[in-house]
């Protein structure tokens, strides 16, 4: 295994652990449980997840390897705070949604190459990938990784132990 | 540029992304403050800056760059919970080994080669990373900087806005 190989293996690997503490986390709650806020006043476990819906769905756009899912979400879990609008709050549609656009994620993520991985994402041109050329997709899932771990750390102060 | 390199930037980038949110942090509070616990019944933020400098006084032996310089905090911030001790709380001093322990993980990391970066650590044996050499330096720089994250993420809980 070359190291670009590798590399895209560890960022994938990172990446993969992280989903699979969300899916784990999100088995141990109730969908009643799941309007919990984190912490008193802040944002609510069902909003986190419309969140991470929402950003994670835009990566199909970004890494030009399908239509976005849930576009509709940004509204209200990327543009608007918890509980500013009449949130959206099927917590049983949010599941699958997450599930789905996992699963869709996993297969498209398994089918990129690793040069698609150092290739630029849809939102930089071209002049500037060419001057900054660690703003590929394989940096994008490393931000977002990093991303998903910040709120997972929110996420773990809802549980008991 | 090659990949190579471009990896290890990436990878450092985050790095240093997470630890200037965490400077930045640490800047908007006062030593008094840092005994707030990030939630209620939940760890206090002096606990969590204690344990992220031990973990990442860890790097200096796990990178073979250098001797550990405050092994001494593994016991409260590594092996205990919060206030399951007479817990060391010099909030000063956290301040100072952090800010130290920054300055030399950054020199280091800037000497380290790219091949460096692809090598074992030091917890891993030759065997063992024959057969998985993913288990290299520069993904325990990743998933530390995923830790970073998740902390991070509890310490935001605390802000005001």
């Amino acid at each position: 295994m070359n190291h670009d190989e590798l590399f895209v293996k560890m960022a994938l690997s990172a990446w993969n652990t992280h989903i699979q503490r969300m899916n784990k986390f999100l088995e141990d709650f109730s969908d009643e449980q799941l309007y919990t806020e984190v912490a008193p006043g802040k944002n609510r476990i069902i909003y986190l997840l419309g969140h991470l819906i929402a950003v994670h769905d835009n990566m199909l756009k970004l890494f030009s390897i399908g239509d976005r899912l849930y576009a509709h979400l940004d509204e209200i879990f990327l543009n608007s705070p918890d509980k500013a609008t009449t949130t959206f709050a099927d917590a049983d549609k949010l599941r699958s949604y997450w599930k789905k656009l996992n699963d869709i994620l996993s297969v498209k993520f398994n089918q990129m190459s690793t040069s698609d991985w150092f290739a630029k994402h849809a939102a930089i041109s071209a002049e500037d990938f060419a001057k900054e050329p660690e703003r590929n997709k394989l940096n994008v899932l490393i931000n977002r990784t990093n991303h998903l771990a910040y709120h997972l750390g929110q996420l773990q102060l809802v549980k008991k132990s």
